[in-house]
């Protein structure tokens, strides 16, 4: 029989070939600046370039990643620019992608703690570590009841939390399927589309999300809030989890935990505190009062994978009780059954998560915390949230410009004083440039535009390149539609 | 203002540690072999060995890459050796190690076509290049009304077709929440946990789950859910999902797809086939039989992560009528709405899974396809077939030893003929000694070894050496007894 093992790269194969890879990352990560921020194809160009059948026979690497550069790199949006300014950061790092090479070389399932035990107390420690880093209340440290778990996004973590108080306040599905009482769920107008998007998945059905009232400033108000559940209960309802948004999508509101909190508290519904976009900002003690009143939190996630400099997938995931957690996902076929899961010693992350499998993610969070110290990363959010307030205090001492919102952190909102018309213009003609991107919310029934710090190569230049940018497109917009 | 990119890893640090942990990652797959198989520590011994804070200062990356030898090693159970034949193959490759690395290093956002359409457009692509592959119906090829997604586990697949199968027979959450229909959900006595666990993530509760009976093969009988589809719809209950398994993970039994499918064609009952852990072998023509009768499924999945040489995770998805699933899990809230979402003619991903975001996991399929050739990949896996049929007639040689299953593939189940007294402490001093490592099954109410072939540096001189340790094992457990 021929060798079939000549197929596979052989290790002297992997270390050149991944040289070369590594030199391709490496220089991409020098020349991303000079791209088009967003990609400049029409749909169906990417995919009209290649073979529409897999290749017969294997080709070598080098052609591989040629086609990387000729077909793929003019494909994309390019979000470890310098000049992306768009959506939110998702911004990755040296240390993150090595650890996340090394994740794939080693190859391991954290599925069970006895799958690959350093892969599961590598992230306990981890996570624990990321409670001292950020600050976070002692209940979710993993030395008591509760603790972390890596999801692969806080959309999953929501829906994790929604299971979990649903388990919680139901006393397990079996009761579940016999309740007439319909549940609830409380969130504000401007949290996530993933607060709807796990109620669908959890069967509630959308009419069970209500959407509570803002304030000025787009956070949730409490009285609302009280409101909504009161007269819930009142109909013979069972509201079940409030989610509140620490630093909204849209415009980086911050609904007010405490007393959201106390309410929670009080009504015995699960507080799920969502952090995704702004959680990192929490390394530096001075913005720490983004999390004040998180000791009321039931659960709580942030996303290293946006704003702290850990690649995609990379959510961190705490619950104060982790029972009702693995009591909503647990399962325990006969073949997954071991000595270690029988002691009851260990933690099994598969029932903290919607899937079985799991990757060794905790590697890249561990590389970052380790290569940049609280003391580096410290220093990067800082300066992204330096440059952010002062492109804000351009806006604000600009007459042709104004904040649609409070800017308290990396995000600034704002408007043209043209109207809706010329702020999308000056946006879409910025983009259609190629030298920054940008995307727009609706604040106030109103289009506005948003500019995110966050990409590690982002500097002072690139901010005020921005700035000069935006002013010299309204400039040119005006005067088109005069 | 100190220069806060100091503490980024600049390119050429990149440049340099990139290669020490290619090395590293050439270096460990290349004494894997060497290792013991399965981790040698007790619950808390690597945590212990690390600090219980994060660093307030940056360390040099030697000394984390010198931890990882140090302290993560001893702690692993080693997945890519070539003496691992438990649980599943999870194997990965060079050219997926490398497509992972490029991933992590292009740091883009796939959630919808215009967050980077090449992200997009390679996977639809690749995802229609592996419909060819393994010879799937045309129907779940993207040019038609169906199409694949990647996943990140056959779990969650499993759970994307529940809730399609759920959109498409209450038409739309609205109406299920109005519904006194229970809706019910089946299976086979073998189908895999996650199948539990999708329907309680759902919300329907575990009763709605019929566990079908089996047959001598451990697989479905038609005619047993046949009668359960009848006797539920007796009873008012709405018959909803059919999951069958195309290799099931405790004993490699297949389900028979087409008379599944004819009765759940008739009833209009949605078929989900799972064919996580074997769906691979159907790169091989004359293996394509464990697909016969997949025309009248309405969604499928099969795991590259497994057994084609692609690193966890991926998962490929595909389903006949892409609108039950984007109705059920789409979602657009103002700052991800954009041109070409509007025109209708791109696919948003973020519409066809459980979370939002994703990172580019097609690039390492792709580099697999191509690097390997259909050629290629077909070798490999009829090498593993082979080893596996080779010592499957071993055992049926032996009057010591029995089958416990049929064995069509790579997984091979057995007992000793001294009882599962015997079987259990074979396979417990097997795995003890670190040589080679396996996990078991019950099946027939009897403990059953399994040995899966399956991990890309298993040649045959591993199996043999397996084969002699079980017998050699088995003696002196015998001798011992006595």
């Amino acid at each position: 029989m021929p060798d079939a093992h000549r197929h596979h790269m052989s290790p002297d194969e992997f270390r050149r070939h991944g040289r070369a890879v590594v030199d391709w990352v490496a220089d991409y990560l020098e020349r991303v600046e000079q791209l088009p921020v967003r990609a400049v194809v029409a749909p169906g160009d990417v995919r009209a370039q290649l073979p529409q059948s897999p290749p017969q026979h294997g080709e070598p690497f080098a052609e591989i990643l040629a086609d990387v550069d000729r077909v793929i790199i003019p494909g994309l949006t390019h979000w470890q620019s310098p000049n992306f300014f768009a959506f939110f950061p998702a911004n990755n790092s040296g240390p993150s992608i090595l650890g996340e090479l090394l994740s794939a070389g080693l190859g391991v399932q954290g599925m069970l703690w006895a799958t690959s035990p350093a892969c599961t107390e590598l992230e306990t420690l981890v996570l624990d570590w990321v409670v001292e880093l950020l600050g976070l209340p002692d209940r979710f440290h993993s030395d008591g009841a509760g603790g972390g778990v890596l999801q692969d996004s806080a959309s999953s973590a929501t829906l994790c939390a929604l299971l979990a108080a649903r388990e919680r306040v139901t006393g397990g599905d079996a009761a579940l399927a016999g309740t007439d009482q319909p549940l609830t769920v409380y969130a504000s107008q401007e949290a996530h589309s993933s607060v709807d998007k796990a109620v669908r998945i959890a069967g509630l059905g959308s009419a069970a999300l209500r959407r509570v009232a803002t304030d000025e400033r787009h956070a949730l108000r409490p009285d609302a809030l009280a409101t909504a559940i009161a007269a819930d209960r009142a109909a013979g309802r069972l509201p079940c989890l409030a989610v509140a948004t620490a630093g909204t999508t849209s415009s980086n509101a911050f609904d007010p935990l405490a007393a959201v909190g106390e309410i929670c508290h009080d009504e015995r519904v699960w507080l799920h505190v969502d952090a995704a976009m702004s959680g990192s900002a929490a390394v530096c003690p001075e913005y720490r009062w983004i999390h004040d009143g998180l000791e009321f939190a039931d659960s709580y996630c942030f996303n290293p994978h946006k704003w702290l400099f850990t690649n995609f997938d990379c959510d961190c995931f705490y619950v104060a009780d982790r029972a009702a957690l693995v009591g909503a996902l647990g399962v325990q076929p006969e073949y997954l059954r071991n000595a270690a899961t029988a002691t009851g010693a260990v933690i099994d992350y598969r029932d903290w998560q919607i899937p079985l499998g799991r990757r060794f993610r905790a590697l890249k969070l561990w590389f970052v915390l380790r290569s940049y110290g609280v003391d580096g990363l410290r220093a990067a959010v800082r300066e992204h949230v330096a440059l952010a307030q002062q492109f804000a205090g351009w806006v604000e001492d600009d007459p042709d410009w104004e904040l649609a919102a409070p800017a308290p952190l990396n995000l600034v909102c704002l408007r043209h004083a043209g109207g809706d018309a010329v702020t999308q213009a000056v946006m879409d003609r910025c983009n259609d440039s190629g030298a920054v991107y940008l995307t727009h919310t609706r604040l106030d029934d109103r289009f506005t535009l948003r500019v995110s710090v966050g990409a590690w190569q982002t500097r002072r230049e690139h901010v005020v390149a921005l700035w000069q940018r935006l002013r010299d497109t309204a400039t040119a917009v005006v005067a088109d539609a005069d």
